[in-house]
C-alpha cells in the first residue's frame, strides 16, 4: 500500500496539480459572462466561498497518475465542479438550507424557483462543454453518476423520519448520492490517460470508498460541535428527518425505551433547543460515534488498497491522503 | 415547397413512423424498473395522459427522411422526450401548475422536492441511455439545447411582470426555452444519416421556426377558451407575472390610459374573477390575438422553407403538416 510523509496537507495536493488548479478556476470565473445578468449574479455569489475543490483535485491527481492530457482533465474537473455544484443547489432547496460554507445557500436569496433553474443551468453547462471538447467517455461516466444522484436523492426522501432504516440501505443511499460522483471524478481522470481501460475499475472503487467514507464523516458532523469548521449548523439532517448511521446504529443499540423516545423525537418533528442535548447522549452513549468513525476509517482503508495495482508515485501518496484526510478531520471534533 | 394533401393529421404523422413511435412507447414504459418504489409511483402517474410526442415525431421523421437507422432514432427519441418530460416537471414547480394535460403535476401531487428530484432523475437518464449507445453527436446537440432552456427559464424569471418587455426580447426567450429542443429533435434526426452535416442546420432552423410558431400559439391560448382542449386552466401564466406576445402586442397599441390600467393589473398582482374579462378585451381589441397568430403563421411557413434543399417526400410533407398542425390548432379557439 503506497504511503506518504506525514506532512502532507490539502495544499500540497493542490500545488502538485498547480496547472490544472488554476486553470480549474479560471474557467471556472469565465462562466460568469452568460448575458443573463440574473445567472452572472447568482453564479458570482457561489465564488464567496468556494469549497476544498475535492473531487476536480482527485481527478487531476488520477489523470496526472495516468499520463492523462492535463487540459483534457482541467475540462473534465471543471465538469466535476459545475456538477457538483448544481446538485449542491438542488439539495438546498430539498432540505431547506439557509447556509452552505457559511454563506447564504442560492434558494434562500433567491427562492427555491431561482435555484431549480440554476441547478439545471449548470448541469447542463457540464454535459455541454464536455461535449464541446469530445470527452465522450467523461460524459457517459458523468451521466451515470448524476443518475445515480439523483436516484440517491429519491431513496433519501424514501426514508425519511425511517428509524428502522438498516445500516446496508444506508450505505446504499450514500453511495449512490455521494460515493457516485467521487468515483466518477477517479474513473475520469483515469480514463484520460493510455492504460485507461486497465485502471478505470480501480480507480473508480478508490472513489467510491473515499465517497462512502466522506459522506459518513459529513453526517457525524452534524451531530458534533463543528459549526464554525463546516459553515453549516449542526442537527439540520436530523430535523430534517434524514436518519444517518450514527443514529441507526445507536438506535440499533439502545434499550427499547430509550429507542421508543428518540423514535418520538424524530417522528413528531425535532426541536433543536427542547432535546438536542439529549439526542447527542444518544447519539454517543450507545455507539453511534465511534462506530461511524470507525466506519469511515475502514472505507479509508479500502479505497487505499484498490491503489495497490497502481505503482507508487507522488500522485499516489496524495490520494492516499485525501483518503485520509476525509475520515480525519472529524476526529478533533468527535472527542 | 413540400405540399401535403389536406387528409393529414397527427395520426398520418404517427403512423408513418409506427416502428419508432411503437419502440419509443415501449421504452418509455420500461423506464418503470428502477429499484425505487417512489421513482416508479411517480413516473408511471405520468403515462396517465402522454401528450402529442411531437418532437420525438419529428425527430423520427427526419431521421427516415435522411436515411437515419431507426433504431438509433428511437433512443434519441427517447432521450428527447425525457428531457422534455423533466422540463416540464421543473417548469411546473416554478410556475406552480396544479394541472398538467388534465392531471395533477408532480409538484402538486408529491411536492416540490420531489419534482426538483424527479426532473433531475429523467434528464440524466436520458444522457446515460444516449451514451450507452454512443450517440455522442446527439448528446451534444442535446447539452446544447437543455443549457439553452434552463437561459430561458432564467430569462423568463428576469422579465417577470416586465410590460416593457420588447417582441424581440420574447422572441429570443422563448427560442431558447422552448424552440431548442424543437431544433434540436429535427437536427438529431437529421445527423443519424449519412449527410447529416450537410443537412443538420436546415433541420434545426426548420425545427427552432416550428417551436416559435408551438410557443406564441401556447402563450395564446392562455387567454382563449380553451380549458377544456389544453388540460391546463387559461389566465395561468398572466397570473402568475409571464408577459407572452399577446399582451406585448396590445400594450404597445394601446392608449396611455389603458396601458397604465392593465400594467396596474400586472403589477399590484392579477385577480382572475375580478377583472380577467377586461384583460381578455384588452388583448383582443388592441391586436394581440391576431398579431400573434400571424406571427406564429409566418414562423410556420418560415420552418418550411428550410425543407426546400431537402428532396420532396412523404416526410417532409409530414413535417409541413406539423408546421401547420401547430398554427392552425389555435385557430378555432380565436373567434
Amino acid at each position: 500500500m503506497p504511503e506518504y510523509s506525514d506532512d502532507i496537507t490539502l495544499d500540497s495536493v493542490k500545488s502538485a496539480v498547480k496547472f490544472e488548479f488554476d486553470s480549474l478556476e479560471k474557467r471556472l470565473k469565465a462562466v460568469l459572462r452568460s448575458d443573463v445578468s440574473l445567472l452572472d449574479e447568482i453564479y458570482a455569489s457561489l465564488s464567496g466561498n468556494p469549497g476544498k475543490r475535492l473531487r476536480p483535485n482527485m481527478l487531476f491527481l488520477a489523470a496526472r497518475n495516468s499520463d492523462g492530457d492535463p487540459e483534457k482533465a482541467v475540462t473534465a474537473g471543471f465538469a466535476v465542479e459545475l456538477v457538483h455544484t448544481a446538485t449542491l443547489i438542488h439539495d438546498d432547496i430539498i432540505d431547506a438550507n439557509d447556509l452552505r460554507r457559511g454563506q447564504p445557500t442560492v434558494s434562500s436569496k433567491w427562492g427555491r424557483n431561482i435555484a431549480t433553474i440554476m441547478g439545471d443551468y449548470l448541469y447542463s453547462r457540464a454535459f455541454s462543454c464536455l461535449s464541446e471538447e469530445g470527452l465522450w467517455e467523461v460524459i457517459s461516466i458523468l451521466a451515470h453518476a448524476t443518475n445515480a444522484m439523483s436516484v440517491g436523492e429519491m431513496l433519501q426522501f424514501q426514508h425519511k423520519r425511517d428509524v428502522n432504516i438498516s445500516e446496508k440501505s444506508y450505505l446504499n443511499l450514500i453511495n449512490k448520492k455521494t460515493a457516485s460522483l467521487f468515483a466518477a471524478s477517479c474513473e475520469s481522470g483515469a480514463i484520460l490517460g493510455p492504460n485507461g481501460n486497465r485502471d478505470r475499475n480501480g480507480y473508480s472503487m478508490f472513489g467510491e470508498n473515499i465517497g462512502l467514507a466522506y459522506q459518513i464523516t459529513d453526517d457525524l458532523f452534524d451531530y458534533l460541535d463543528a459549526e464554525k469548521y463546516m459553515g453549516k449548523p449542526v442537527a439540520v439532517d436530523l430535523a430534517g428527518g434524514k436518519v444517518t448511521l450514527p443514529f441507526i446504529i445507536s438506535y440499533k443499540n439502545a434499550p427499547e425505551n430509550v429507542r421508543r423516545r428518540v423514535g418520538d423525537m424524530l417522528r413528531i418533528g425535532f426541536d433543536k433547543e427542547g432535546c438536542w442535548d439529549e439526542m447527542l447522549l444518544f447519539i454517543k452513549n450507545y455507539g453511534g460515534v465511534e462506530y461511524s468513525i470507525e466506519k469511515a476509517r475502514n472505507f479509508g482503508e479500502k479505497a487505499k488498497t484498490f491503489l495497490n495495482a497502481v505503482s507508487s508515485s507522488p500522485e499516489t501518496d496524495l490520494l492516499c491522503y485525501a483518503a485520509d484526510y476525509v475520515v480525519e478531520r472529524v476526529v478533533p471534533y468527535s472527542g
